[in-house]
């Protein structure tokens, strides 16, 4: 009846948004999500921040904010993101942003006309995904192997005709596959973005919760050109419901982004804002995200423990050093789908790899699941259910 | 250097912000806002609230919530809009915006492609034009009369081939003008919505801040047909800083607007949903509402009142019954642009009305003047000097 745009006809819902939608049934064990683990957030801290706000500054809390965000929390969070070594230069700019979900939408709205190509990673995060096709442009995959993307299928997809637009990456504990860019070939990587002038998206809300190996610095502290857009995430350490990110770019970027959020939602929740701005400043931030990456090592080890126990054994998996995710991959001969959807049956969701891919109508044999979301209690009964499913499958090959 | 989508390189960053930006200066009087009276915020029940929140329930408020907003607030933000009379059908439904700005941008989203029409009043405000703007729309005007607008000129505009895909409107004291559409022009503009079938955006922000006459049923109350999207906000009733907006229309729209908004930015901050819902549930809403209008009522009368006393006679300007903005016309003659710098140098802020025009490159000898922000003091003091400058520019006429 409507005569929607393009863009909007275009534009499929989120495969695992959809997935958690229906999955209100309280018996169902979820494996599905994406939500860090509960017992991390920091609430009285955030309760301290944020009677203090509302007791000190009401008026500046509760009237309208500056675009690019609150001029103290720009300032810490740029602390933040350079603390372990500078990845910003002083070309650069930081913005406040709505959740990453906004820098993956403002940025391809940004450089994407329709019909322009985005390369990622393949698989990848659905959501960026979505967000990139929203604008009309494909989403071209590379191929992911352990320790980052199939270096000569970038080349040649930066090398295509013609050029594309961004190139979308998460170095750290990618989503969905949960693996890490080596520091070679974040250098590779940066170096081809150079050499085909392809601006890349790097995209980092998991850097945090490594519980395992070294630090590696981020894409974005070997950019001299101002090619590599930096966001980061407040979801994972703090609280995903207070919807917050920031954006690191060369100041023209960061000024084009502006413009943009200016027209979308004007600016950022202030309280969220504020109370983010006083636990950087106040809070012993270093403990608490010790803290969070004992508990995801913890979840993860116990998955990865029970999977080796009951899973089949051609079934592969990857095995993280951080983030909250894992990727399993099925046997050939065996339909996921109908695995998936068993599964499901059998009261323990977990997403079909097919959701991640760049091409929507490729096929896989994985699916995905998270350890941060589900109880010790409910990854070792998930698992053993998901583990009776596997070997059932497998018996038949 | 870079390569930016037609889309950024066609978005201008809003002239009001621009000129909010660059008014730090302490010793300004604004009348260039759009700031609701601070004096007007339930600091006291916000606190309350939120403190509940934060003790009883916040792993919910810190977790990812749904796209379409909290399921509590769609409900109580549904009867806040019916509570004078039923605007909403049965095929409708609502979903929580991250402010109203937000409608603007992902309607044009969902209805607009490049090249596309849409027909506004003019002068309207500008946030919504650029939005529109924002997905290369070309912004139509149809001229404001004193009831709201020129109907002829409406219905030629809405027949025009191709079709306008929407018809921005602010029934109730309009941004820029401050000015009313009357109840018989808004059935005749449901009407030609309906012969023409053109989907109509009522952005209804500042509807609660009535301090004279009666009320008006929006133009959703007369939709039978889905052709209605009505907008309304939190941004003048409770905090703009909170950034929390409603939309009401069939649920095949607003079907699509979330699946735009999961792409953006996942969903609105929680904080706010269930502060604001606390707020409709348990607070006096109603005596709050009227407290607001009694402020806003002393704030333009006294407006008015320096007004008639200091400006030249021959400047006209509208008298709001209600809003937070007027509207003033310099005589045929006087430079507006000089008089608006002359004014920011005699440190006075008054916002150009050619920032409000649907043409970008026309002219107009209007300015728009608000009266919600300035203190009653800076009130009579500013328009002392924006009338001596009246005077002083007329004299040569």
């Amino acid at each position: 009846m409507y005569e929607f745009s393009q863009k909007a006809l275009g534009t499929r819902p989120s495969a695992i948004r959809e997935i958690i939608k229906n999955m209100n049934d309280p018996s169902m064990i979820s494996f599905a999500g994406g939500n860090p683990a509960v017992e991390c957030f920091p609430i009285e801290e955030i309760k301290k921040y944020s009677a203090k706000i509302l007791e000190e500054q009401p008026v500046r809390m509760l009237l309208y904010g500056t675009t690019e965000g609150v001029p103290s929390l720009r300032e810490s969070a740029l602390a933040f993101a350079n603390r372990y070594g500078r990845i910003s230069t002083a070309e650069d700019d930081i913005a406040i942003l709505t959740g990453s979900q906004q820098a993956m939408d403002f940025t391809a709205r940004v450089f994407c006309n329709e019909g322009d190509t985005v390369v990622a990673e393949d698989p990848s995060f659905v959501g960026a995904l979505n967000s990139f096709r929203a604008y009309g442009a494909k989403t071209v995959g590379v191929p992911m192997e352990d320790d980052g993307v199939d270096i000569a299928a970038l080349e040649k997809a930066f090398a295509a005709v013609p050029k594309p637009k961004l190139f979308y990456v998460i170095p750290n504990f990618q989503n969905p596959t949960g693996l890490v860019t080596s520091a070679a070939k974040r250098q590779v990587i940066y170096d081809l973005a150079v050499k085909y002038d392809v601006p890349v998206l790097e995209d980092n809300p998991y850097g945090e919760l490594r519980f395992e190996g070294e630090y590696i610095p981020p894409i974005k502290s070997l950019d001299q050109k101002g090619l590599v857009l930096y966001c980061g995430s407040f979801s994972k350490i703090l609280a995903p419901g207070m919807r917050l990110a920031y954006i690191i770019a060369n100041r023209e970027i960061v000024e084009k982004l502006v413009t943009v959020k200016q027209c979308s939602d004007t600016h950022t929740n202030s309280w969220s804002q504020m109370v983010c701005d006083e636990w950087l400043r106040h809070s012993d931030t270093e403990a608490h995200i010790r803290a969070i990456r004992r508990v995801y090592e913890r979840k993860c080890r116990l998955m990865l423990a029970e999977m080796d126990r009951e899973f089949d054994q051609r079934v592969r998996y990857t095995r993280p050093s951080g983030g909250m995710f894992l990727w399993a991959t099925l046997p050939k001969g065996v339909d996921m789908t109908a695995f998936v959807l068993e599964a499901q049956r059998r009261k323990v969701a977990v997403v079909p790899g097919s959701a991640f891919l760049c091409d929507e109508d490729g096929s896989t044999q994985c699916f995905r699941l998270n350890y941060s979301t589900p109880s010790d209690e409910d990854i070792v009964k998930g698992i053993g259910i998901l583990g009776g499913l596997t070997r059932e499958v497998c018996a038949g090959l």
